[in-house]
């Protein structure tokens, strides 16, 4: 029972954009040196929070990554299933699959408080509110972007 | 973020060995039926419970699997930690390997509240609990072995 390595990586990048300036744009390498991941695997990680409007991507000179209100709004639950889709603690649990045991099985009706009780303290708390708890020589160094505005977009 | 299959397995095979008469001992077909699971895997789990002493294993004429009193008194976390080693919502919660960034990490701790809130959970539901929940029909079948004590061991 372990959470992905993606999410992991996804709500620590989440928490790093929402450490930078906002008219900043962070580039991969410097997202994957601020979280400890390899950037072939972030790519992957930074396309799902863009698909889900937590993250904005851009490209060109001035492009970079950049993090929407929404994802600086967003719980790390919301992160979580942004880049893992739904969390299910027990495959019984499955909204999708569903299981044919559940109507009468007495350990269902615990899992399902037990994943309760785990996404109770993952929804209580904010990206914005963990970026605010970050030591700043760990959730920033200088290779940032400086986000210019494109005109007409 | 999900249990394994085994550890699931470990769970419904245990509710069920609660829930058959103290003489009885059950054979291993039954018991994958009884928890939908396959007998090659199950095997392998029964084997975990076995080592971990929350069930006995005989050979034999008369053998089977039995529940143990401390396995009757286990709850859901130690059967699950039986079968599937230490509970470790996020890789940087393992005790083993640690993490680097746990000093300073701002979700570090937010991670550690979600796991201890779900191992709450299941710190407090026993076997025995769950076994006096079961639905008879569906926690018993009629394919028992009569479980007879042999002498000398």
């Amino acid at each position: 029972m372990q959470l992905t390595r993606a999410a992991d990586y996804g709500v620590r990048v989440m928490v790093y954009l929402a450490t930078i300036a906002q008219t900043e744009r962070a580039l991969l390498p410097e997202l994957a040196e601020a979280t400890d991941a390899p950037e072939s695997f972030l790519s992957k990680v930074l396309q799902a929070l863009t698909r889900a409007d937590l993250i904005s991507s851009r490209r060109g000179r001035f492009g970079g990554f950049a993090i929407r209100p929404k994802g600086r709004a967003a719980s790390m639950f919301q992160v979580i299933e942004a880049v893992d889709g739904p969390i299910c603690l027990n495959v019984c649990l499955s909204a999708e699959r569903g299981c044919r045991r559940s109507s009468w099985c007495p350990a269902h009706p615990v899992w399902a408080r037990a994943q309760q009780a785990m996404l109770n303290v993952l929804k209580q708390v904010s990206v914005a509110e963990l970026a605010a708890q970050s030591t700043p020589g760990h959730s920033h160094n200088s290779n940032l972007v400086t986000f210019a505005p494109m005109r007409g977009r």
